[in-house]
């Protein structure tokens, strides 16, 4: 098992960490005394151990630094609904722009399109080798024929955009695995496909009170991933 | 002067705060037994006092609940620069979902447009109008005329988005102040408007390594606020 990966304010030879950064090494089931890696979102990573924990705040002992490794971010995901029209370009250029590995389209119940026909998901593509080059990114992200919820699987974290949540995805994002944002279609997904999705282990979280349109809200929840210092390239 | 307003994960009898909130507290002057008030993003406010401060760490003991509060945000605003098209409609409505309690266009260096005629602006206005009925609003954010970035001005803080900054927005954000967050037109802000901006106290912020278009990074930046609880309704 590699080492799990904490993000820290700055890298210091002691490093305290506040009550969720506690949690979180509790729910890596870490004791005193185990390893792991901080990285300051800056470029600079290096070898941590725990040095004090508890239910509160944990401390952290600063390591061997990790030679130059530019920050290696998780790679990320972008699972959408169909959307009518030009809706989906408008959200592939944009999840390029913020840095998805790839972009997997999705069936719900009450999405605008059962299918996408070859054409359609080939003009996708274009779109998203155009906003690469646009947004200088070395990578092409790879968009992904529609599959239904329930063929649907993730590695890592899963995070559904559901008004109404009390979750906060800044508050559960794990810096050292694989991350993918789910957003439903017009209309949002039903509440039977969220309990099914949380069921296996997805976190609801909010992005505020208010309605956002759904090619509104992968831009969203993926500039909030951006601004912490997620996506590739 | 109102009492500071800090956020924090949950509010307990005692509560540890981190490095980066230990330095707020310096940054706002505060001491061992100074007053403030914390709330947790998800309508549940308390007063609070500072018990401990040092360099890397505080300890705020809780005090009396203020009564069934929901959480009250700050006066979120976003000042554009002028885009071509129906691209600042984009920009409006997208704003409008992410709870702006106003929009302020601006005239860059490398603005698209000089100007924009009285009925474009009345049009802008009406997109915030629908967007807001759209988003189940209570406010229709107001789109003003635009100013020169010399005769801008703004309260509380300032976020510029701004390629290749190493400072995130979540590490610097203010949850007692009002926020503007300023975004450039294609090509971008220059350098000198940067560092006219920042002298002035602006903060510029990343969202990542990768070319944003200028439709795109006010969406992605309101959305990390709106994403950690920040925006109006």
């Amino acid at each position: 098992m590699t080492a799990p990966r904490i993000r820290v304010t700055a890298l210091t030879p002691r490093m305290d960490l506040g009550p969720r950064e506690a949690r979180h090494l509790h729910v890596l089931r870490l004791r005193v005394g185990d390893a792991l890696r901080v990285f300051d979102g800056q470029g600079a990573e290096a070898e941590a151990w725990i040095a004090e924990l508890d239910a509160g705040r944990a401390v952290l002992t600063l390591g061997e630094a990790l030679g130059g490794a530019a920050e290696t971010p998780f790679p990320l995901t972008l699972a959408a609904a169909l959307l009518k029209g030009d809706k989906l370009s408008d959200v592939v250029r944009a999840a390029t722009e913020l840095g998805v590995a790839r972009v997997q389209l999705l069936v719900t119940a009450r999405a605008d399109a059962r299918d996408i026909g070859a054409q359609k998901l080939l003009r996708l593509q274009r779109v998203a080798e155009e906003a690469s080059k646009q947004s200088r990114r070395a990578v092409v992200p790879e968009v992904r024929a529609p599959l239904s919820l329930a063929d649907f699987r993730w590695e890592g974290q899963l995070f559904v955009a559901q008004p109404g949540s009390a979750s906060r995805i800044m508050a559960l994002l794990d810096w050292g695995a694989p991350v993918t944002v789910l957003t439903g279609p017009e209309g949002g997904l039903t509440d039977a496909e969220v309990a099914e999705l949380t069921g296996r282990g997805a976190h609801a979280v909010t992005l505020g009170p208010r309605i956002l349109r759904a090619e509104t809200a992968p831009v969203a929840l993926l500039g909030a991933i951006a601004a912490a210092g997620g996506g590739e390239d």
